[in-house]
């Protein structure tokens, strides 16, 4: 069996307990939401509260941890990541995809698509799978980016803390159509019910002041926009 | 001192350490952060473990805690809301204005607005606090729709757990611009440089397929797609 076929929640604690009709539980689905992100929500306890902070986030679903691997860069100064290689952490990806206006309150809702990863961080070491980590995460952002810039030095290097996460313990929900609405509410017929689609825009890109005038804006920059669903 | 003159970060770990050129100090910013999304990440932590799900959320700058209100809702089975009646939680809300390409890895960013607040959540049991926050939290996803809907039955009511969080525990960061580059690779002139602009795109409302033919499309519906900058 690939490490496509093996099904999602493989601990108590990853198990969707609410709402179980919208768990997914092939880890294909996983990627597919990670890959629907530029940024995640980061989760980690500090002095026993919770911090959830955004960040940036790459993957490698080839990576050396069980189910692939999720990255996460930061300062070596920041809190949220020097705490975690000694805890748990979780990261959270949600995108959303519609607004589900129902004809009351109570069943509004939203299409989405959200991922849940848990676990203990690994603190990677390794100066190519640092790379390799660092280059994911500007990939993430910007498809195809990291290959157009230059190498780290070693000051960058040196004060940047990587750390990977197995995309084991995870969980993922989705949930799309439209309204679920009360057959009393249906048949009132007094309120508009349905989905406004939602998602990401991207404009045209603005070359920074300082660009010297030989630089041509490349495809990975130009797909940007091509690729938003606003421009559709 | 009104309130919205009050200095953020009143507490030691709600003060910004790492970035603090991207504090925001003032509280009319925090103001801004919430009412630019629709999704919150709410963390809480079960087990000694954080946890990070993405939820509706509603403000109420003149609700009855210090600073005003940020709601949550849920069902009362959820184990998010159930733990945090009893320990602090954290609300993130992250809107992300567009890609900082810089020349290096390094220096990448993204232009955004972010909120972290913290702190003990008040369980909400009084029934009109309780209509306005549930209120509040659809006219955050809807501007205008909660008028349009009916009473929450009593039914609705039992299944539902409101919580409020004071907005007063809190820090607000902000980066925009363009990319800060080192001046060794704004002279090397070899990569291009900018900021792609980055927004929330609304597409055109698709009514429900059981929608009788009586109920035309509302203002507050309409308004939706017309206020995207994906439109404009």
């Amino acid at each position: 069996m690939s490490i496509d076929d093996m099904a999602l929640s493989p601990t108590q604690r990853s198990t969707v307990r609410r709402g179980r009709a919208r768990a997914r539980l092939v880890r294909a689905e996983l990627a597919d939401v990670l890959a629907s992100a530029r940024i995640c929500h980061l989760g980690v306890v500090i002095d026993g509260a919770p911090r959830v902070l955004p960040t940036v986030y790459g993957v490698d679903l080839e990576g050396p941890d069980r189910g692939g691997t999720l990255y996460l860069h930061g300062s070596v100064a920041a809190r949220s990541l020097v705490v975690a290689p000694d805890a748990d952490i979780c990261v959270t990806v949600t995108t959303v995809d519609g607004l589900v206006l129902a004809r009351s309150g109570f069943h509004h809702s939203m299409n989405y698509r959200s991922a849940v990863v848990l676990g203990r961080p690994r603190l990677v070491t390794d100066a190519a799978e640092r790379g390799r980590a660092l280059d994911a995460i500007v990939d993430q952002v910007i498809p195809g980016r990291s290959q157009h810039l230059r190498a780290h030095t070693k000051k960058e290097l040196a004060a940047t803390v990587v750390l990977a996460l197995a995309l084991y313990e995870a969980s993922v929900k989705t949930r799309d159509g439209g309204p679920v609405d009360d057959d009393v509410d249906i048949e009132a017929d007094r309120v508009w019910a349905g989905v406004v689609p939602i998602g990401e825009w991207v404009g045209v890109a603005e070359p920074a002041d300082n660009l010297g005038s030989c630089v041509n804006q490349p495809a990975h920059v130009s797909a940007l926009c091509s690729a938003s669903p606003g421009r559709g």
